[in-house]
């Protein structure tokens, strides 16, 4: 039998999806309007998930207090407001995709806590669409 | 690690719920006021979840505009605003509760997504309960 | 300053739109898909809004499961898991349209909250459109 | 292939966390305002799951019926607009976290469906925060 | 034309119904489960709302930090977490309905706006049930 | 009685807010990290309602499908996946608050349906704040 915590937390970024080695046709056809040069962006949502036994003196997996302040040192004061293509570190070279986007959240945050295992990121760049990595 | 993409649609469409085979007083039994001669419907939510790798040059599992084409093709277009009794040929002969419905949803799209693992189906007829198929 | 309760519920219900007067292409030029002849559905939300003084013993505008009662008893044991073209008197010789629908549940609520007054009736058809009736 | 049917149901509860064992600057430093001697509430959202065949008779896991009068009887009669402190049973000597009030649920639900197998219990206490117990 | 900025925020707490002033059976006529000795409670989402002009030089009606911090410091900080029946000065001796407890957030935040009008204030106990005050 | 039908929208779009009048400093102060030089994005939702009254022959204020097209050829395809401070015509030279972005929306709006009232425009930038127009 499987625990889990889930925290959900927002956030909002711009970026603009484009490949440099590819040509404006190209990324056009591959990108669409998120190809635009002027960009845009999303309200992101992201859960996070740990797994965990339950400490018998506290009942918790892990303190929300705890995980919320991982993901918000971790994530989201790197992410909110800014622009992905040019602002974060961890997203430099990388093409903003929730795809790689979730990834890379997934290996900061699989560092980040200890004795816990992290289970699931899930990261929503709309009400439609979604990216899971998951054990 | 898993990783996988979710698009998620909607469309509504009306059914009634009875087997022929049963008496009037076991369809009212079973099925309750489903079972109305008349008829009704819903607004559904289906979520389809597909996994694969992500593609190094475009940052993608699978590009969300051609996700969308085949779940509008193979599914909405011939649900939508349709009676599953009547209208829908890969519900002819079955009763079209939602485990039957999500069940059919499941075979067609599984033959879809070239190069790519259908996931998941899951399909709300309301805000209170869904079915989920899934590998 | 005006003080006003609300009740949101929820109903699922099949109808079709059409107009006998009309030939079978100026149906499908109106109304498009809701034309069907097999009819589809909708999960519809209700909210109905009442106003008046709060009760100084019971610090209440209206107990809350009057006002259920009333809803539940006028208009949704009526309509739920229903056809509305067919199986509902109130909406006999009226084409099922939200505006026509929710016209007559604002006519039947009206005369229904003794010593309220009825406010606002909102009738989502959809989570992406609605109608509003309200003084 | 996994095919499981969800329930989605809510109810309201009050709570106090705090550890007996635990000085008052523990129990602060654990909990926070969750420690608050007058305790405070939520609405929760309980979504519970089940696996099995699909009836061929009835195209059913289970009848939504049957499953949400099980849910009804054995969880949201005993809990709701109660304080999970003091007046549930099966929560007696027990912190009220999400996670150990889930666990409990899990227990109790887990012998209830027979012939299905219970697959996931999902406890909302806000819609930041939720604890899932699954096979 | 009226123009009007909305700012939503959340909190929990837990309250119990009940008149003093009424006999035990009067006070479960009226109040049923949530007259319930032990308290229970709820997650309120708070919805305010000020009217203004546009500011030429900022584009804001009012700075939304700004509307977040007076709500914060006059309302949240005062009733998160907390019993209303006990913990919260300005309750005291108020029957914590949601209509009661609304009038008293909206009494508070109309002295509150300088140079703005209050213009609405919205109080959901939950999904379906929410109370509002306006001018 | 008033009678309206309201459409729900969506799309998204990059901003950044700054007075090109103000200092770098000053800037940081009004806006906060909504100051940032590469600019963020939100998912922005778009409620518009009109009134009207219904038509005896088609049991509509206005075709949901006349009203969709207005909004998605007015708005939505001027503003979905681009930046608002360099791709959008009729947001040129001003700062795009949503004060501001829901104000030059009205004005568009509010010539473009022949015969009915613009009575509301409803933008949220995200799920906590939003800014109406109306009548």
């Amino acid at each position: 039998m499987k625990t889990t915590l889930t925290k959900r937390m927002t956030f909002c970024a711009g970026h603009r999806l484009f490949n440099p080695g590819f040509s404006d046709e190209k990324n056009r056809e591959v990108f669409g309007d998120c190809a635009n040069p002027g960009g845009h962006g999303h309200n992101y949502v992201l859960e996070v998930t740990v797994s965990g036994e339950i400490d018998k003196d506290t009942g918790m997996i892990i303190n929300l207090k705890e995980m919320k302040k991982i993901i918000e040192n971790e994530i989201i004061s790197k992410v909110d407001h800014r622009n992905l293509n040019i602002d974060v570190d961890f997203m430099k070279g990388v093409i903003p995709t929730t795809e790689n986007f979730a990834q890379k959240i997934w290996a900061i945050l699989d560092k980040s806590f200890e004795g816990k295992l992290l289970n699931k990121v899930v990261l929503w760049e709309s009400e439609n669409n979604r990216i899971e990595f998951s054990r």
